[in-house]
């Protein structure tokens, strides 16, 4: 089979999607042994991935008491190549560029106020960078009672990034498609043109 | 609890994401028992969602012989609506507005060439909506090899939808917000505020 992805360990992509990716999704195993997948906002401090919800519903009862075992996605998808870019009639080279990490661990919740806090206020600075907001801490008294009532998950794990710009592809086909992002220049594009070209740098 | 999220059953939903969500979460259980969460281009025909991928690998081996247990979601996310909309320094108000569907069901390979074709046709109609291919057909030789080479997988089941724009503030508050999501105009905010009018439709 050939090698579509790269699979990637690097630090920096994490960091990347953990800022970049709006909404992650959690799978977690029911009682019955059936998965879910449930979309969520969410930040990470280090890799550890938080999110808030209820203090109660499934999600709580099956994470509660010491955590369950779960896998979180994060994906940051770039352009689509349209197959025409490579082939005039033929449909198979379309393609999809993208970036990913997946984390498999456990999902449990925190008990401490001040990682309570702390995993808020990263939520916050993610999602509300431009600030406005009064600091979440465990001292302030304006947050004393919505701290204490908002469940405050956390996914801990080992993680496996991928990223797929091409790499199985000649040098020449991939700067053919660099070439054809930079002149479409839809929405995400010149990125993924960039991306692309990173591969070739790494090409003897 | 306040209710924050509107249930949703309606087919123009399902339809809606699966046109516009470019990538679809799928969460399996593994041998040991515990989940994996997979991203993937997908397409629907009816309420059934396809997606293709290698015939081996974990995804195959688990789904292969009658299929596995799964989840798939597609999500949609909208506007953030920041908290300073709400209350000047409190930072609990800031939510993000969103729809989504979960299917709980099977998901399995589909082994008839016809199904397969129309699947991977549905696919590319999504993603290179400008054509430009010759249709996937059986028939087609030139695509013979490849059809017989992909795995197209198929997830079917039960699914619930989720709206959430606000359904649980005052009409003067939606109203607000939709006016500042007008007045910011960032990506995604007049569609945003559209849905926001939605509900004030129903609202007495």
């Amino acid at each position: 089979m050939r090698r579509e992805e790269l699979q990637s360990a690097d630090p920096a992509l994490f960091a990347e999607l953990a800022a970049a990716v709006e909404v992650g999704e959690l799978a977690l195993v029911t009682a019955d042994g059936t998965p879910r997948v449930i979309p969520l906002n969410f930040a990470a401090l280090g890799e550890t991935v938080y999110f808030h919800g209820a203090l109660a519903g499934e999600k709580h009862d099956l994470c509660r008491d010491g955590g369950a075992p779960c896998s979180f996605a994060m994906t940051r998808p770039y352009s689509m190549i349209p197959s025409y870019w490579t082939a005039p009639r033929y449909a198979c080279p379309a393609t999809h560029f993208f970036k990913s990490v997946e984390i498999r661990g456990r999902c449990d919740l925190v008990a401490e106020p001040a990682e309570k806090a702390a995993a808020l206020q990263a939520l916050m600075e993610k999602y509300q960078p431009e600030g406005a907001f009064d600091p979440i801490t465990p001292e302030d008294p304006v947050y004393a009672k919505a701290l204490a009532g908002v469940g405050v998950f956390r996914v801990r794990g080992a993680w496996t990034g991928k990223v797929k710009f091409g790499v199985n592809e000649t040098p020449a086909r991939r700067r053919h498609w660099a070439a054809k992002l930079r002149e479409r220049g839809a929405p995400r594009d010149l990125e993924t043109a960039l991306e692309i070209e990173k591969t070739l740098e790494d090409t003897p």
